[in-house]
């Protein structure tokens, strides 16, 4: 996994930094993670200096944990900085974590320093007596966006536990009985409840896990963002969205799928070709150097031309795709404000059609930009009809 | 669920503020997800004015959502604002998104701000030009220390489900075979990865989300921080320690037991006793008014007692408890540092012996603080050997 440390250093030599400086816990703060491949639910500080090294300082109990998986040059931690005796010097703790902190810049020669925009305050005043500091936006966000080979392996793995949970699911309703108006699955009502337990099931045997799923239909399914809840309907399209986590990587992968059990409206057939001619004309329009915006004006004009505009937030209501790695959206975006797609970019292409009369289609696939073209992630076929 | 608003009211007359601001995102930021029970993975705004109100400022996509669900007396969005115009008339998004926050601001007549030590930096520079800003350790911590009536319920439910896949553990060890040192189960070794997986299945199956278990035997029970892996051994202590959350009220859990699979050495057998009886004398000096340090010091004496000082990094190294909420560990603390308890509070007992030769025993219960006394949350029997 990346650490970028010539990047980094060419990033404080342009703001004539001595050091930069985050601190977080790394479960919630990806950046963190992204540098460090430290892993703890505990706030620790990260330090990147001229001499292009990255140094944490975690506490006393994660020195050891620290030590064995962290990428960083070098591990430090509040012990090695007295903090026993600073905490009983001090009122309070965190003046405490302060002084050790300060200690451990010193001690790195770090007189100038830059925090980024979301930098607690606190710790940012306490700080700017003793170092100058500059807030500037994080140079890890742009970093993250171009996936190295080993974070495409880990993207690659999550969707394929991804889309054995979507087979999961899809058999799930192509087994179940037409009973009325509702699906019916050994005897009992096939819920939007059944078909997320068993996908988060599925991906939790293959070490990934989902916060959320997505399996809706009916007028849920109109809804991009409604999970979906109650017996699932037959003669209607339903959306299912699953965007995993491996629990070991932290990576993520995404991937929607529209199926429906029973017969079909002729309309709601023309929506589910227009949606996948939209998906074509976008993972074709895919490539290094394109921009965001132009692989969404593409998606755009084959629904304009089939005759789904958006209109009065009828249609297709949001944008065409988004990057994912350790966060499941994340830059570049491909929408309106879509900027130059990079080679190495993982993003996902995924058009839909939403109309509260009729439900929802949606189609999405993940993709790693390359020159020219694209890699499709995603193998899955697409069927609406079991 | 609790806003606790004269709480937060009194908390603004008594700093002179007309508001207390806190922007996060409230799945990380657990301060925003109490006042407003609006869970949502990107960043929004949260303000407490005198008139004991709280407010909460969403994306334009969020504002349906947040109008059903949060307990917030006021949803607004950004589109309220014109975020959409704003975005066109900046350079950067963040720009705008400031220029929003001012007005909300002003609209809701705040000039004297209070902000969390937690609050980003560069929002509180950019708001610094227009208004008047103080940095102050949050109330929310402490108001979180006290849990209500359905806060209590919400911890129960998850105890339960976690009591579940603790018996699921057991009753894996119980039924496996010894092979020599290990533990085979259905002609497979045991392994700690195995016992894992059902346990977060079972979980799952509740409801409930652990992001981490520990299942460790052997060496690896020695190391509290450990979540052991590989073959089970047969004949000595193996820790289990589950922690889940529920997915749907978002507070957690946390039991641990110790069991054995074959024959004890009588001194595993001692420690064992040892454990129970310092949890015993700790669950016994649980009240509200007594300290956190006291009842830490009720199992240490047990401990000294019985022979077992810590000494250099062995016996009991951790602390007695802490408390369990929003968050897995969270204040109070029964530890040195401890404070005076207070009813309602939920906290942890949880002594344990490690010894690298012979491995580590913890037991853990959950137990909400009343007067006089405390209630146990946790029933599950404590045996050592199967």
């Amino acid at each position: 996994m990346p650490t970028s440390p010539q990047r980094a250093g060419r990033f404080l030599s342009d703001h004539g930094l001595d050091g930069f400086l985050l601190l977080g816990d790394s479960l919630c703060n990806l950046d963190i993670y992204y540098l460090s491949r430290f892993l703890a639910p505990d706030r620790f500080a990260l330090l990147a200096t001229t001499s292009s090294s990255l140094s944490i300082l975690v506490s006393a109990m994660e020195g050891g944990r620290a030590k064995k998986e962290s990428c960083a040059d070098e591990v430090v931690s509040t012990s090695d900085y007295g903090i026993r005796e600073k905490l009983a010097r001090f009122d309070r703790p965190e003046e405490a974590y302060v002084a050790v902190l300060k200690e451990f810049l010193r001690d790195r020669s770090v007189k100038r320093l830059g925090v980024p925009a979301d930098f607690p305050v606190r710790t940012y005043l306490d700080l700017s007596a003793d170092f100058e500091i500059s807030v500037l936006d994080s140079p890890v966000r742009e970093m993250r966006e171009v996936k190295t080979p080993a974070e495409i392996e880990a993207i690659k793995y999550s969707q394929r536990v991804c889309e054995e949970a979507m087979l999961v699911a899809i058999e799930m309703i192509r087994r179940s009985q037409i009973s009325g108006e509702v699906l019916v699955l050994e005897g009992k009502p096939l819920t939007s409840e059944r078909v997320k337990s068993a996908i988060e099931v599925s991906l939790l045997k293959r070490g990934c896990e989902a916060e959320d799923t997505i399996v809706a239909g009916g007028r849920d399914a109109a809804d991009p963002h409604c999970n979906g809840s109650g017996p699932l309907p037959a003669d209607a399209p339903i959306v299912i969205d699953i965007f995993p986590r491996s629990k070991r990587t932290r990576y993520f992968a995404d991937m929607t799928r529209t199926v429906l059990r029973g017969e079909a409206d002729e309309e709601v057939v023309e929506i589910y070709q227009a949606v996948l001619a939209a998906q074509e004309a976008g993972i074709a329009a895919v490539r290094a150097g394109a921009t965001g915006n132009e692989v969404h004006s593409k998606v755009c004009e084959v629904f304009e031309e089939r005759g789904y505009p958006e209109r009065e937030g009828r249609g297709f209501i949001h944008s065409t795709g988004h990057g994912v790695g350790l966060a499941v959206h994340e830059s570049p975006s491909l929408s309106e404000v879509g900027k130059p797609l990079a080679e190495n970019n993982v993003v996902t292409v995924e058009p839909g059609l939403y109309y509260p009369e009729l439900g929802g289609v949606r189609l999405e696939d993940l993709v790693v930009v390359k020159e020219g073209g694209c890699e499709n992630l995603t193998s899955l076929e697409k069927r609406l009809i079991f």
